[in-house]
């Protein structure tokens, strides 16, 4: 078996040769093409091929679902942002903003329709339980961005309700991602569901993981600029874990996210979060959902050999190896 | 075989019958419910229903896929509405009217997959035969979509590149409705194409029927205010025919699309048609689909008894029993 970055390489390549339809149609593909183009770790698809070569499959077998999982991904993006109203996205401007809303949502909707395409490139055999996975795991993932959005204008979320949503909303898809892969390479379904259950709390992780570097990273390794998620009130892992403290902290909390984006109120909220060891806090459960992944790891009867790069990406979407 | 009307209310009850979850998630569902429960002829799912029983199939088998094609209409009305910018729809505010424009990107989005979920809910030997179909026709939809916006702005439309512009954005979708229906009731390919072809040539006829009711239709039967389309300077089949004319009506009708909406732009441009004879071709070029629709209906090799229910359904859709 390759490296985690040998499968991304792969994947990303394939994305690349991928032609579309120009001439008349190229305002309905260019946006598609400029989304697809974007780069990006490829996690998703780079996952999927390693969960096939695991079972031992052969990752050309699974490709075209691969490239289905990453259009899958990058059609939710289109439409998050324009319903997040983002103008930018991996550092350039969304599509959106590049073309206009109607083009992010015509373009979108084309993405799903090719995405569900892709995904159907499977083994007849397959292809009814893994059509279902995906279309299920397509509803969470909505569910999940209604949940996302309904949450900011609430003041009575939890941790619990936010690990909820970034299930649905974030480890549903590198679940199913991973569970196709398996179900691709000749994984059984038992097996190929602890494949889920492993992309699932790897998902859980991530996002914590990701919350995290908005306010203790750095700009450069995180590829945005440090404490927009405090700028924007994000209800983050960080944010509600700080909730939860006594009245007083709490009460601090609230009038700092009064204030008006800047450096100022990030410097406010992080020295709250340092007060309440909200880095410690959110690190712990990093590893705790990280240890779950690799509890589900062990359950799915990878041979000992293949599971090592398993472990690796979890280490590297978890920050151990930053 | 029963009539189209029973069909259409057969599929009608089982629509009503759609449980959605409820709960947190009822901003997202309903949206959903309250697109499916507007109404309207159910012209898809009835015809897919009918040419499933027209070669001697039963109805309730196909009762899934036809609920699932008309979420997929529904959820091309919801997205079309936020990029047409359409406040009403069948009479009642859009969704994006009466809620926002985020509802109603998301619970579209989230109709596509119900509407893949419900189609994939047919006999595993044609899963994949009936699935491709279906995606090769959302493609479509959205190209005929992208290419209707793109002939907004331009002013160098044909009538033969009107035709080719809805045989995608609605033609398509009838002929996959009946070919996916015959497919179920048992038909081969190659009569189920037909079936296709006859769906097809009947949408192109409905459309330009449609846009004929625009102009010379009573407010009453058409469920639309007469006119709306001239004072929208929309290229219809009826436009496009005008502008094929001497350069001088053609300068007529530039000038009158230039007025502000009204009854003045209305009589106008309608007394225009009238010297012109619009009407008379376009009733021509219904009539021209239409047995086009019958022709393919012939070679589909249906029993002669069950045809009948289909010429009745294109004469009532191409109003020569209005």
């Amino acid at each position: 078996m390759k490296s985690f970055s040998d499968y991304s390489a792969l994947v990303d390549k394939a994305i690349k040769d991928i032609n579309y339809p120009d001439g008349e149609l190229a305002s309905l593909y260019e946006p598609i093409q400029y989304a697809m183009s974007a780069g990006g770790k490829r996690l998703r698809p780079g996952l999927m091929l390693m969960s096939c070569e695991a079972f031992g499959g052969d990752a050309s077998a699974a490709m075209d679902a691969a490239c289905g999982i990453e259009m899958f991904h990058n059609f939710t993006l289109l439409h998050d942002d324009v319903m997040d109203n983002s103008d930018t996205r991996r550092g350039r401007p969304s599509v959106h903003a590049k073309w206009n809303t109607n083009s992010a949502i015509l373009s979108g909707d084309t993405m799903l329709t090719l995405a569900t395409r892709l995904i159907s490139k499977v083994p007849d055999s397959r292809l009814r339980l893994i059509l279902d996975i995906f279309n299920n795991m397509a509803i969470r993932v909505y569910e999940g961005q209604a949940m996302d959005m309904d949450f900011e204008k609430r003041d009575d979320i939890t941790k619990e309700d936010y690990i909820r949503m970034i299930m649905d909303k974030t480890g549903a898809l590198i679940g199913a991602a991973a569970q196709i892969g398996a179900l691709i390479g000749g994984a059984s379904e038992k097996e190929a569901q602890e494949m889920y259950e492993y992309g699932m709390m790897l998902g859980i992780a991530f996002q914590i993981q990701d919350d995290w570097l908005d306010v203790y990273g750095d700009a450069y390794t995180f590829g945005k600029p440090i404490g927009g998620d405090i700028n924007n009130n994000k209800k983050t892992y960080l944010l509600l874990s700080a909730m939860e403290c006594d009245p007083a902290q709490r009460k601090a909390l609230v009038d700092a996210m009064a204030l008006a984006p800047g450096e100022t109120k990030v410097r406010i909220v992080t020295n709250i979060y340092d007060r309440l060891k909200i880095s410690e806090i959110s690190r712990k459960a990093v590893g705790h959902y990280s240890a779950l992944a690799t509890a589900a790891l062990k359950r799915a009867g990878i041979p000992e050999e293949n599971k090592e790069l398993f472990r690796k990406l979890t280490d590297k979407l978890t920050g151990r190896k930053i």
